[in-house]
């Protein structure tokens, strides 16, 4: 599995929120001891987290956000895993792969393990075809190709700026269906990747998801969750939203499919459910929203895009329920910090 | 893998052009014999096509289809597979699944025989989920369910009218991809079903399909070509063109993967090439066509938004060649030939 030089070795960021677990990081220390860790600790700053020798890495508490950010530390989450947008935006580097901590190494029907972090490279590596479907999936992996009937002129494809993995075993299921199906398991290894066409959502799981951080990070923000918020477990959805109704307006690719990660234990469906409840409701008003939303053509830059969307999201869902109002507010603190921490060069 | 009563028995039709392989239908003979097969014979009606004892069908060949249509017998294509289509206008039932006679039984990884017919049932008796994409395919399989963040207003999906399987072995390959790739072949057994979203069109392959035919039936119409015409291999493309916006219309679903069959040999590139040729000139004007086409709020059946995409395509792909004004007039005499053979009770 070791390579002599691992892919884009310099220049991608690892980021992961609160480790708990330290078997994770030796599980994954021979794919993940090559690059740099970004670690933020989403509870108590005073709580140590002890990462092993070997690593290469930087760990951000809350004390170290409100030290950085100052005021517009409100924009990043307290106690919940969406404060790990605040190393998307600290990295200095082109692309992030961001993993949770209980998602283990998966092994392909073949019985080898699999090196997510190659596959998404990969991914990000090679175009998305957005504007029409290949029905063999993705026509750039190995021993495929655009079938028959598939356009000519679009067969360059456009830029991959996001890459989406699964889950083996504990699917990521919302509070109800785990409720009702506590025993399902996701045993199905689908050997695809495949772009998400363009116009259409999907929800968007930030367990195992890897992006070009140039291309699209400052639209990655995961949202006000966790500690004083109404809401949690929507941060990656609203994420989700919010980039794919950009990376469609700026001609970028989406893709989801490979590689799988190994999801080893679910969380408590009814803690779930109350973090859950509320965007259970607002889901349904906010995806007809996200799917109706068109950006204006002066609208060219990720952050220009993403204050657009952000007015938006107060003049329309801020009816739904203020919350929408402080995130909006929230989301142009969000793109503030950014340019700051990343000053144009 | 013979099942005590085979789903959908007097419900399906299986409908295949000139079968030229007899061993194609011994291979499939487990599968197909509970079913009626309507063959439809494209080329010289004096051959004679010997079906094995056994086997329950109907034959029409070019005398037949001019006896039954008379001078609307000209809308159906000569010397093409493309005249299978008129199959799908005879047949009296639900279900319509065709396939091609090089078109053999594939296996899965495990080594079983897949019974393609079994598969697209599955497809087409559980609903599609166009609106919003599932990361985890297929919700309604057995062992998987929509993900978190799919809003659970959509949970009922809409009703499946197309269920579009694919090839091992040989890919569905244009000439160009074949001449360039002549020893490329399909290894990857992909385990998904999944909606091709609203708004996205898709190359839809006429070797292994099946289809719900009162709700699409009059859609299916697989164009002129061959003799005479300056144009081949863009029967089932076309047909998946004008499916596929009659389908997002009408609010019904397309499910593309599983089932596999074995793409036993490839056609000759050089003949593809000469039959494609204008079609890899003319796709590139009618997908945006189509990709734009909007049907009006009175088209409420699809015999109406068939006939109404019949105007467009002679108005606006009328410029591009007057072939699609020829089109356009078989397209509307198609769908008179189908409403004499199946008046509205």
């Amino acid at each position: 599995m070791a390579t002599a030089a691992p892919p884009l070795k310099d220049e991608l960021d690892i980021v992961i929120p609160t480790i708990r677990n330290l078997d994770f990081l030796e599980m994954w220390r021979p794919f993940f001891q090559p690059y740099h860790l970004i670690i933020v600790q989403d509870g108590d700053p005073s709580k140590k987290i002890n990462v092993p020798e070997g690593f290469d890495y930087e760990l951000y508490n809350r004390n170290d956000i409100n030290r950085i950010l100052g005021p517009k530390a409100s924009c990043i989450s307290f106690k919940d895993s969406a404060c790990r947008c605040f190393g998307y935006m600290v990295s200095k580097k082109k692309y992030i792969f961001t993993i949770d901590d209980d998602c283990f190494v998966a092994k392909d029907p073949k019985g080898n393990q699999i090196n997510a972090l190659e596959q998404h490279i990969k991914n990000l590596l090679t175009p998305s075809t957005p504007l029409f479907f290949n029905t063999l999936y993705d026509p750039f992996r190995e021993g495929s190709d655009f079938v028959r009937g598939y356009p000519f002129s679009l067969r360059e494809g456009v830029t991959t700026a996001i890459s989406h993995g699964l889950w083996l075993n504990i699917p990521d299921y919302d509070a109800p269906t785990q409720l009702v199906k506590p025993l399902e398991r996701n045993n199905k290894y689908v050997d695809a990747v495949l772009t998400i066409p363009k116009g259409t959502l999907f929800p968007m799981c930030g367990m195992n998801l890897a992006f070009d951080r140039e291309l699209i990070g400052p639209a990655m923000y995961f949202g006000l969750m966790g500690d004083g918020q109404p809401i949690g477990r929507y941060d990656d959805m609203w994420a989700g939203w919010c980039t794919k109704v950009i990376c469609d307006h700026l001609n970028l690719g989406v893709k989801t499919g490979l590689p799988y990660i190994w999801h080893s234990k679910a969380s408590n469906p009814f803690v779930n459910l109350k973090k859950e409840y509320n965007g259970i409701f607002w889901q349904e008003e906010a995806i007809p929203f996200f799917q109706n939303s068109t950006l204006s053509k002066e609208s060219i830059t990720v952050q220009k895009c993403y204050v657009e969307l952000s007015k938006q999201v107060r003049e329309k869902l801020g009816k739904v329920d203020p919350y929408f109002v402080k995130l909006a507010d929230a989301m142009e603190t969000w793109i503030e910090a950014w340019d700051e921490l990343n000053p144009t060069k």
